[in-house]
């Protein structure tokens, strides 16, 4: 018999289905038995006759395949229910289960959830996170291609550093040493030049940071984007502002259960996005809280307070600091002056989620600021061959998924938005 | 002034507009010039005054910004050109291309092509391998999110292989030895258990083959699915059948231009792919072709002389391989029998495509198949953990992305159909 999703049996009042599911909840009476199945599609309710069947032995998480009438009922969960007929037991879990899946919240700290990820992705409440997690990974896609752009997938495996750091993580690449890749940006920008123009990628990317803090993963979804032909970093902000409205409007259409499940209320972007220089910002952290120990960048406490400051003086959760410091960006941002650049970072409710702006579209420049950067030109060889035949005008921007998940949702430590996570500590599951 | 797309310029006949591109070709007359400009939308003819403009210092693959007059015109390209009323260079290329992009066919060995590939791409013929590319990847996304699947993005550091095979690369994670995950099988099969049931993912993938082929990639793009509460691997490959005849539906709709372009007729599934046992195909070899050096494997002679009997004899390009032999496939495969399993390849044009199965589903059974396979339970701890607490009978498959757009392609090599290459003699650009 052909299996039903439970959200389909509404339409087949009286007739005998087959279900199949995991037992999420028992409530055992003299003559009867309620069972409650979980599938994908939702929960139900099953009333069996304990004369007929003996389901003592089967306990909660087991898997099972059920044949039952659908009945009208006044019940909880549906105005449905299943009188059982048959059951067939497909996986029995003897084993005590190590959390409980089927309270109204999952009670348990952010290690008993991450260490039993199988079952705590089981509660609708941690389900529902990854349901809104794919509605920002799709309504990024869906903005991106309506735009002109094209996905790629670039190496992960590379051998030059992109932002020049050191905190790479290393692989024995045959008889060479390699990395594993800390951004896409040097084959997004390949990909520009390349004559897509328009190019996202929505993949991993590594950074081996020491320290464990909840904003920071090992290994983590970089969702990133480069444009041609811009003519400065303004169009990159204007792009993020419609995509974010475009995100959060899908997320109020398409994820409204999930929503309401984790009670959750979505910023408002009211027309456009504050832009705030990063001098300025200095100056208001000083003038505002006495915030005076910033010496060329923000701190994350500085970051929380310009936010605040902005949430109550221009009314907006989000907010563009522009013109960051030359020496604070990587090689490949087109300088402002002597000390500025066309770069900006977006903060969202206290954090930065995302970094972008203008790249350096010319051969001699990018040697310049190279120079300017200590580096050696040397080792990016076939980074620069993209700018001796014919390069536009470009910039693009990145932004962590998990991070804009969890900061979306209120969550506060980014695993929380991570199916699996990676970090200083965890290499398992 | 707002940049517009050639493809755009039909509608503005008379209108002043800016076009933005790189130079294509140049045909010089003594009063006029030709120029054709080349955008990611087409390309088109301007009109260059010589007494007005002096553009002899411009080269070709130069990124210019053009302001014109659209005229109607009766020239190859398009029913309109532009007559030049001012040009901004925003990037002069001066050396000499290495490989002629503004030719027919880009006559140059692969070697030369890999090299070159910011160049390469740039050829239309074979930008259209990619735009082909990224539509059998959202046509794979979109028939698997109409059909109940949710999308999973999962570590590709890993502690614990999947495949237990040697071919792995060796990554430093900290204190911890890790490895590039070869598959995400272990994962997939996880969030079929978490309650996800039906989950894809579209990523990276790993393997350290020392050799070097035209058919193996040592990083390429894995098209994963996994499925829950199947009854065996025919649900499988019933799901396959569909899923390839919507890939290649959306391909003749939506890529038509680029077929064309590309001189490509692409399959067409009747009905049902043929589904013949693996002993029956050694006996069909052995038979037809007097194959008779084949141990429990084929060999990728065989599998082309498989192909061509099946499309002689089946009238199919397509063919399942059904019932693989329990000693050549991975530990988590359902045996069938003693020596058989609930697997299969599925082999296209000579060359296998996928592989896939029924996994085992029951713990004490995954015990034992471990045992069989030589492999100390004590080292996949976390994965057996999936099994503990209620896990449907499940399976699921893989599609090489480079592989099925090469074959459907008609391309030689499948670095043809990758980005950027990463193989045993590349790890730049």
């Amino acid at each position: 018999m052909k299996r039903r999703l439970i959200s389909e049996l509404n339409g087949l009042i009286d007739e005998k289905v087959c279900v199949q599911g995991w037992v999420y909840k028992f409530r055992r009476l003299k003559f009867i038995t309620f069972v409650i199945i979980r599938d994908r599609s939702g929960l139900v309710q099953c009333i069996v006759d304990n004369n007929k069947f003996d389901i003592s032995e089967i306990g909660i998480e087991s898997v099972v395949s059920i044949i039952g009438k659908v009945k009208e009922s006044n019940n909880k969960l549906n105005p449905f229910e299943l009188e059982l007929e048959g059951i067939e037991v497909i996986c029995k879990v003897k084993d005590e289960l190590p959390i409980e899946v089927n309270k109204e919240n999952l009670e348990v700290n952010l290690d008993t959830m991450l260490n039993n990820r199988i079952l705590s992705l089981r509660h609708p409440k941690i389900n529902a996170i990854f349901k809104v997690q794919n509605l920002i990974v799709s309504s990024f896609r869906e903005f991106l291609n309506k735009e002109g752009f094209t996905e790629i997938n670039t190496p992960k495996i590379v051998k030059e550093g992109a932002e020049g750091g050191t905190e790479v993580f290393e692989v024995k690449y045959f008889e060479e040493k390699a990395y594993l890749a800390q951004s896409p940006q040097f084959y997004k920008q390949m990909m520009v030049a390349s004559g897509f123009e328009r190019v996202f990628e929505i993949g991993h990317a590594y950074r081996a940071e020491e320290h464990n803090t909840n904003r920071h993963l090992n290994e983590y979804i970089s969702m990133d984007l480069e444009m041609g032909f811009i003519e400065d970093e303004s169009d990159i902000m204007d792009l993020e502002e419609n995509l974010l409205k475009y995100i959060i409007e899908s997320l109020e259409i398409s994820g409204k259960e999930y929503l309401e499940l984790l009670q959750v209320e979505l910023p408002t972007i009211h027309n456009k996005i504050p832009r705030i220089k990063f001098e300025e910002s200095i100056n208001i952290l000083k003038e505002n809280y006495n915030k005076n120990d910033l010496k060329g960048d923000l701190d994350p406490e500085a970051e929380k307070l310009l936010c605040k400051y902005v949430k109550e003086n221009l009314n907006s959760d989000f907010v563009f600091l522009t013109n960051y410091p030359r020496k604070k960006r990587p090689m490949y941002t087109m300088p402002l002056g002597e000390e500025g650049t066309h770069s900006f970072d977006l903060l969202f409710k206290g954090i930065e989620i995302t970094t972008g702006g203008q790249r350096i579209h010319d051969y001699k420049r990018l040697l310049e600021n190279m120079k300017y950067k200590g580096l050696d030109a040397n080792n990016y060889e076939s980074y620069l061959e993209i700018f001796k035949y014919g390069m536009p005008r470009h910039g693009g921007l990145a932004i962590g998924l998990e991070r804009i998940t969890a900061k979306l949702l209120g969550l506060e430590n980014v695993r929380e938005a991570t199916l699996i996570t990676r970090d200083r500590k965890r290499l398992i599951p």
